[in-house]
């Protein structure tokens, strides 16, 4: 099994957590989603800091994926230290302390149908 | 020709395979699907591993892929070891014996409109 | 300017032209493109060879990207030497005598709504 | 902090405005969207030129970013030296004078839904 698949940083540029959704709840909410991969055989630590257009980066929110396990957290979840507000630009830096693999989701539901888009994060 | 386009190595952090569908089957059914390019002059054996958020990997799931083929495969038709369950996080890391190009690809039917969305997965 | 951005090979395993479309023609028919910049000072000659999943590939279609223009091609549109089937799973490898940057772009029309993916192709 | 993510050149082969729009303005406008960030601790300055089809490429087009900061920017919104016309192929080069990630995103309401979809920019 290979230990090394990834980096130990990424970055996403283009987040942006639609204000509105339809449809049921949780399935259909709009939301960015953050998909890690730790294929490796050590538990990673993450830190996450969160960039905005007009005012000084907030962080680190901490995130743990176990060894050999994935992990999808939507951005609307990260509420330590402070929950990211809606309908904003935001970009996110992901520093880990173990060779992971970041992939980034949204699924905007604010129309009546559903879109989701889908992007490897950039490896640092 | 060309031999050697790809790696052997690939990962995809963000399956999630949709639990609903509408429209015509199997054209509109929701799905996952990896889609593999072996532009070599070797058939390439392919070994996925499949990462869960609570619970160990399961693989290996084989597949072979022709040279100078392509395939591409739903997480769906993914039966042995164990089929994936629907609606749930999963990643997958493939390794294969020969280089290849890895693409994922989604359709999300679960609401009545259809949405797509495409990566290339992350190379090792 | 910068005369050297890109690659002379590039990818793309995830191609599938949608059989049916909706809405007005042409700016609404389900389609793939391919999306080729040529940032640089000489005009690039593309042969592009299309991978199937169960006889050999053909090719080499031919495309002329000019220095310093970008060129934007449906994929129904390659037709010498041979029109691609809808409905079926392809890939494209393209190799290029100058650097060029590649991105794949999908618009699926087949049920009433529009959905569109898109992403860099791999670079070889 | 790391002071270096990312990359001065970045390229976007796939630009297209879609013509139409439904819904609400500006936030169902049609658009396509370019998001940089600057996790560096200098303020970086941004040259952009837009590649044509048929003419010789426009450019440049500034753009700061400060340090530390997220922009995402609306290519609609460019408008010096020339506003982008709209159902036109175009790429676009980026340069920085300091390393950026950048992303690219589409937002597609010219039917009735939705549509969206994002890349990274090719880092060159």
């Amino acid at each position: 099994m290979l230990k090394t698949v990834g980096s130990k940083v990424w970055a996403i540029p283009g987040g942006h957590v639609p204000l509105r959704s339809s449809g049921a709840e949780p399935g259909n909410t709009s939301r960015d989603e953050l998909c890690v991969l730790n294929a490796g055989h050590f538990d990673a630590q993450l830190e996450l800091t969160i960039y905005y257009e007009d005012h000084a980066p907030v962080g680190p929110y901490r995130l743990k994926v176990a060894a050999q396990r994935v992990r999808h957290v939507r951005f609307n979840d990260l509420i330590d230290p402070q929950a990211l507000p809606l309908d904003t630009p935001y970009a996110v830096l992901i520093l880990a302390d173990h060779p992971v693999v970041v992939q980034f989701t949204r699924q905007d539901t604010s129309q009546a149908a559903n879109a989701i888009a889908t992007t490897l994060a950039f490896p640092g």
